[in-house]
């Protein structure tokens, strides 16, 4: 029987990143503030994934408020308890039934569990936030990074109790458009071009652990363990798992160029995307080339970028530092740096910038959270 | 003492391939072959390092002839006993009187020593194939990947004994050049937007054992040893360590723009590159992005790439089957797939490509090597 004691199910990460977020408040006063009668119910669709155990973090962190929570996961974790803010918590088996009294449901596991208990959620008067691909494309579904495109809940916001859909977007999309979108606002983006470091927690806590046993392999001189991935990932790198279209670009990279014209709404933004698996552990980095429409100069995008909201600008010349993985990995805020002019375009019509995000955090279920919090 | 009993100093990463090269005919075989006494004497200089042992490897491989070879590194290493195609060797201290009766000199031991003693072989009558940056740059001097610009070496041919200076471009120009440069023949490449994931094995091998030891270290969870990076490179990644220049490019994005225009000949090519340093041993990858003057269908650049010499093509769609480092490494191609028609350009005229090429061997001893070649 698993017991997750803390909200992080990967604390034993955390050698992983030596500047962890300051310790909060003890666990009392949070309780009294997110525990309220008048406060919205809310269910957790796949709690026992990479994602679901951040949900639970990220509620905790941000306070929260909550009438009453559901755990929610597949037939095989049911049963199993978990801990989150000082309570007992019975897995439950998700269900039909299992959406009555629900007014948030946060789902991530995955797009088959979203496609068959999404519209049932929503049936039943919950406000689905949806961490799956399934309904991002969809006409009518708002397709929300809240710093980007809060206009996108219009009509949701007093939704609570009427059922909605909403989706969040791919955390290869959040990530780079969290650091596109200011930039893009000020100087319209014409044509982009991302290349992605993306780190095996967007492929679940399964694959993370699988990086981890197939380091521990290599270095022994064993052969390493491949389950989640097929091939070696362990010292190695690889492009993105996703299934290959008819075009030859990978799902992933899909993703990159249909999201980001429905979140800008700009149906003309030209983007090409090449995704890779780089093997690190929980946060993705991006190289984007941005082409502008108008003339836009170095010093004042990096003005631009410090003061946009969730981003953070680590631009550092003389000391080489950089955003990194590492530095952003548990952080909410997405990290940009390398800010440059880019010498292949004329004037200033042109920008190369590198992002970091935890993929997992403001990727997915901090998101996720954020857009729940519009609808209180 | 440092006993080298093997070409391959790293032999004991043997296990992050899991396809070896296939093993060589009996060493007797070949040392009749190399060892002529109408062959030139051949001068190893750091041969201690990374790309030095490399050099022995690719000599051994390829059955390069000599009549003598001189083994030769700093004081440190000097007296210290090295042994190649079954002879015992004394490594010698580098000085101005090393080149004596030396016919081809291989240097791979930083740009302050071929800065040195560089002209002074050159002056002894030496031809200098030199893999430091020291001379790239300067005027007279042929900047050469055999494979794509033979031309530049006209006049060298017949110059050994005389005396010249050769300059192997970077690592991450060899490899990128290598699959585009078949493309540019065809349609002219505009613009080139490159994003690197570069191996340690750049840094020297003491940035290869550094990668593997944090590893340990990390899975330990114990802080990470930082000597030859200032931050934790094991699970994680970050901008490349060369100085960044006053424009914001750093010195190894620039080698990319500027070596591209020399090698090519051609001052318009316009290149932006993002050099970022990856947890990977000894294969770089670059993520590729190309604009044509002129149209180039994707499968006429298929075929065009399969032919390339020194490039050959991965590229399975169906099974997600595409270059990595590992699969590259301790191999003479460069690797090209993720062959398709950019989304984000009109037409015909611009391709995504993803390539991944062995930094020690084609990025840097190989190609010296092969340069070498072109001198017998």
């Amino acid at each position: 029987m698993a017991t997750f004691t803390q909200p992080h199910h990967h604390r034993s990460f955390s050698t992983f990143n030596p500047s962890r977020p300051k310790p909060k408040p003890a666990a009392a006063t949070r309780i009294r503030m997110s525990l309220k009668e008048d406060a919205p119910s809310v269910a957790v669709v796949g709690v026992t994934g990479a994602v679901g155990q951040e949900f639970l973090s990220v509620l905790h962190d941000r306070d929260f408020p909550y009438r009453s929570i559901k755990m929610l996961a597949s037939k095989r974790s049911a049963g199993k308890h978990l801990s989150f803010q000082n309570r007992e918590y019975t897995i439950e088996e998700l269900t039909a039934d299992s959406f009555d009294d629900v007014d948030i449901a946060l789902f991530s596991a995955g797009g088959s569990i979203s496609k068959e208990f999404g519209p049932v959620a929503v049936e039943k008067g919950a406000v689905v936030v949806d961490n799956s691909s399934a309904f991002r494309m969809e006409e009518g579904v708002p397709l929300v990074i809240p710093e980007v495109n809060p206009e996108a809940m219009k009509g949701i916001k007093a939704g609570i109790g009427k059922g909605a859909l909403i989706a969040n977007p791919n955390c290869s999309t959040i990530i780079c458009l969290m650091a596109a979108t200011p930039l893009h606002r000020r100087a319209k983006v014409k044509r982009m071009v991302v290349s992605t470091y993306q780190a095996a927690s967007g492929a679940g806590a399964a694959a993370m652990e699988e990086l981890l046993q197939q380091t521990r392999e290599v270095l022994e001189g064993k052969p390493p363990t491949c389950n989640i991935f097929k091939q070696q990932y362990a010292f190695n790198l690889f492009s993105h798992n996703a299934p290959v279209v008819s075009n030859g670009y990978n799902e992933e990279e899909m993703k990159l160029v249909k999201e980001t014209r429905k979140i800008w709404n700009d149906m003309d933004v030209k983007v090409t995307a090449t995704c890779i698996r780089v093997p690190v552990m929980r946060a993705h980095a991006e190289s984007v080339n941005l082409q502008f429409e108008n003339p836009l100069d170095e010093e004042t995008a990096k003005d631009i970028l410090r003061s946009a909201p969730g981003v953070v600008v680590i631009d550092d010349r003389a000391a080489n530092h950089f955003p990194t993985p590492l530095e952003v990995s548990n952080k909410d805020d997405v990290a940009v740096g390398r800010i440059r002019r880019d010498l292949s375009q004329d004037g200033n019509h042109g920008l190369d910038i590198f992002v970091c995000g935890d993929q997992i955090r403001k990727g997915a279920a901090l998101n996720a959270v954020q857009i729940a919090e519009m609808l209180l």
